[in-house]
């Protein structure tokens, strides 16, 4: 762990515990070098990274102060499923509820995608035309899988940063990370095989273990730092897992992003079991503190870490241009690649390379991110705001979810039910697990700082949930 | 049949059984008609189609003759393989051999694809960057599986004058075919499961059973006529046939053509037995006689036949736009699309939509067939010059594969090895049958008409197989 963040642990377990109170000033950023001994800059990340938490907010000219708005944000307890595996049927529950994805009338508090308003397509599609204006049609032959060799090559320069090195030759180009991690899956398991998700997972996981008949045993979690990796280590103890997916960083619905020792651990236990790991990456870049979380695979010394990420929730949704980096598995992943659909789309692959080439992403992603930081502490607000008593959510360090628990009698369904009939989606807390137990939780999409009817969206769903209540 | 076809298979016949002999001229179209009662137009259909399959050659103000290239080429013999089911383990071959595709310094006889300067691809350059400049960002979720309402409209629209009707609604747009045919097999079918494919089959729809885990029997062919449906009749009697995956139309990699009244038997049979069938028409557009060859869907009345297509090779390669009209198997594969891959590249989608719109398709596909009919000639030629004695190849009246059928004591891995070395690639005829059967037969691919080196390629292979003779 880095000295910035155990000094924000420090700070924030201070806050938990009532030592400062809601509104109080924390000490200025010399007093707390002087009194830590650590640096300037080492300070100011803590204070930037509890920021971006939710626990405390700057004041021009007068300094940090922990959050009003904050006091009233409980973390959701940390889960407990059974450890049992057992076979997947969520998928008729999914379809029936994301149906609305499409339905624009909707204020997308349930929607799995960030605002399309957040990206610079007009800058892609000109990228994109001058790339395939000027195409070598023999590209369309050299683009197949697994992929146009110059963005394998852009996308691994952007691991190297990471301290996470992704080989261009280690990369196969698909269409989107879905295909990517239901590749990898494909890969390492058969019908009938145990796979390890988080409780709660994103329900595509279990989608995807319920189309290759997969049994799904869930792991305890904790809301704020991801998996336990002890938990972890007692049901494979028990357990002939085959497989884990799982999303280290800003987890899909929970938000939680496991420490550096943590990931460690874990892939250090997978390696002793000889286990792989489908990493699915796809929100890490969109971190609120200050630097980009590593993925598990960083740790990776024995090729069982099948990393899989993507541009569609970052710069381009829509293109479809995901990736694997499949470690040991990257041979067998290509040729699955290649009998699945042959191959990833050209102009988006082209498209794309022209952008990382000139296009000025890493300052996209900034604005991005500080865009979802503060569209998060809106959100935080408004749901301290309407919503029952007694709910608890998540306030996590990047990414566009939170997770929401609400007061035991609400039940999620009938909440998303309702709503809905009052032109608001919500993605209740059943689709995160294949035993369906989050009956009072739900996922809150914070990734539409652009819709202006979110702040009476969060009120009307908080007013059906205090009814249920 | 049509009157033009019954008058065109006349015609074939008596060439073939030599009452008019090659370099000989074809009574008038004025005198046919007189002596058959039927109109010009029918005349020159029937002409058409003749030229189309190479057998007689229009000479400017002479009239007809019967080409006298053709009087070499025999037809190979009809397929004739055992009716077992068996597992399928084609794949590491497949990879093996080709593993070529993408070496530019090949002459790429083996090919599976046309040549990419076939297409207008800066004309499609410019329609997705216009659409893709004016996007509503909204339209990145709305494209989402089923896809773009716009170019399924357009799609569907393709089909009416086929007397084919396919509902926009029906049609679910994929990544490419490959992904729509394989989506297709894993919503009809289990593993362990029976699939009746054609012998010989294309290797990709073998690659798909062996993924699934499934077993292949393959039904014998015509080299002009495709699948024999008695044959697949009795296959059916005897075998728990689950699904049947063909191509009714320029079947890969023998080029035949299913008679329209083959195509109702196979629908009937299917229907009778409940049996869906996997209809790949990617061809279907590349016709070289009058009128576009119906696919077996526009017989179906029981919503089994499951009909694929793309523009992967007509119009667009690389883009991986492909779509499925699945029948009453519509939504389940709707719903795969989207756990598997979630949708179609929305620049793909938007550029073909605008393109179809405004673009002047039809008249690129009456040039690309053209084309392609006029290398056809040039190609059957170059076998008949360079070919060992004994040769049979198939003439098709369409798509742009031919099937070779060498003297049987070529081996056609070792003429696929040593072709390489001489910088031709090869598609060995055992890459088309689960039982690897077809040990002295190749596909030629005359989707080349821009390739300088091809006849000189022909002459090599020509001399190599002669070698091995």
């Amino acid at each position: 762990m880095k000295r910035y963040e155990v000094l924000a642990d420090e700070v924030a377990e201070s806050i938990a515990q009532g030592r400062i109170r809601p509104g109080e000033r924390l000490s200025s950023v010399r007093e707390t070098c002087r009194s830590r001994g650590v640096s300037p800059s080492t300070v100011f990340q803590a204070y930037y990274l509890l920021e971006a938490r939710g626990l405390i907010e700057a004041r021009p000219r007068s300094g940090y102060f922990v959050s009003r708005a904050m006091a009233k944000h409980v973390e959701p307890e940390p889960s407990a499923p059974a450890a049992a595996g057992r076979p997947v049927e969520i998928s008729e529950l999914v379809f029936q509820v994301l149906g609305h994805a499409k339905n624009r009338a909707l204020v997308p508090m349930g929607s799995a995608f960030p605002s399309p308003g957040l990206f610079p397509l007009p800058k892609l599609a000109l990228s994109m035309g001058k790339a395939m204006r000027r195409l070598d049609p023999w590209q369309t032959v050299e683009d197949l899988s697994p992929g146009s060799a110059e963005l394998r090559r852009q996308i691994a320069m952007r691991y190297l940063p990471m301290g996470c090195g992704v080989d261009a030759d280690e990369l196969v180009i698909t269409n989107g990370a879905m295909e990517a991690l239901n590749l990898c899956l494909e890969v390492v398991t058969e019908p009938g095989d145990l796979v390890a998700v988080e409780s709660p997972t994103f329900y595509a996981a279990l989608q995807a273990l319920e189309r290759r008949k997969l049994r799904a045993v869930e792991v305890a979690t904790h809301p704020r730092t991801g998996i336990d990796v002890n938990a972890l280590a007692a049901v494979m103890a028990e357990h002939p897992v085959k497989a884990c997916w799982l999303m280290p960083n800003f987890q899909n619905p929970l938000g939680s992003l496991m420490p550096d020792a943590s990931k460690q651990a874990l892939v250090e236990l997978l390696a002793k079991h000889q286990v792989p790991l489908i990493e699915d990456d796809v929100y890490g870049e969109l971190y609120f503190g200050p630097s980009r979380p590593r993925p598990a695979k960083a740790w990776d010394r024995s090729g069982l870490v099948m990393h899989c990420s993507s541009f569609s929730k970052t710069l381009a949704p829509g293109y479809r241009v995901g990736w694997a980096a499949a470690g040991r598995f990257t041979a067998e992943v290509a040729k699955r690649k290649l009998m699945s659909s042959l191959a990833a789309p050209v102009p988006s692959q082209e498209g794309l390379s022209e952008y990382l080439r000139h296009g000025g992403y890493d300052r996209h992603l900034r604005q991005l991110r500080g865009l979802l930081a503060q569209q998060q502490q809106q959100v935080l607000r408004g749901i301290a705001k309407h919503f029952p008593a007694g709910t608890k959510v998540t306030s996590p360090e990047g990414g566009y979810f939170a997770w929401v628990e609400l007061p035991p009698s609400v039940n999620a369904l009938e909440l998303h039910r309702l709503a809905l009939s009052q032109a608001v989606s919500v993605a209740p807390g059943q689709l995160f697990s294949a035993g369906q137990g989050f009956t009072h939780h739900m996922r809150v999409n914070f990734g539409h700082p652009d819709h202006e009817d979110f702040e009476s969206a969060l009120r009307t769903v908080g007013s059906i949930a205090k009814a249920l209540a």
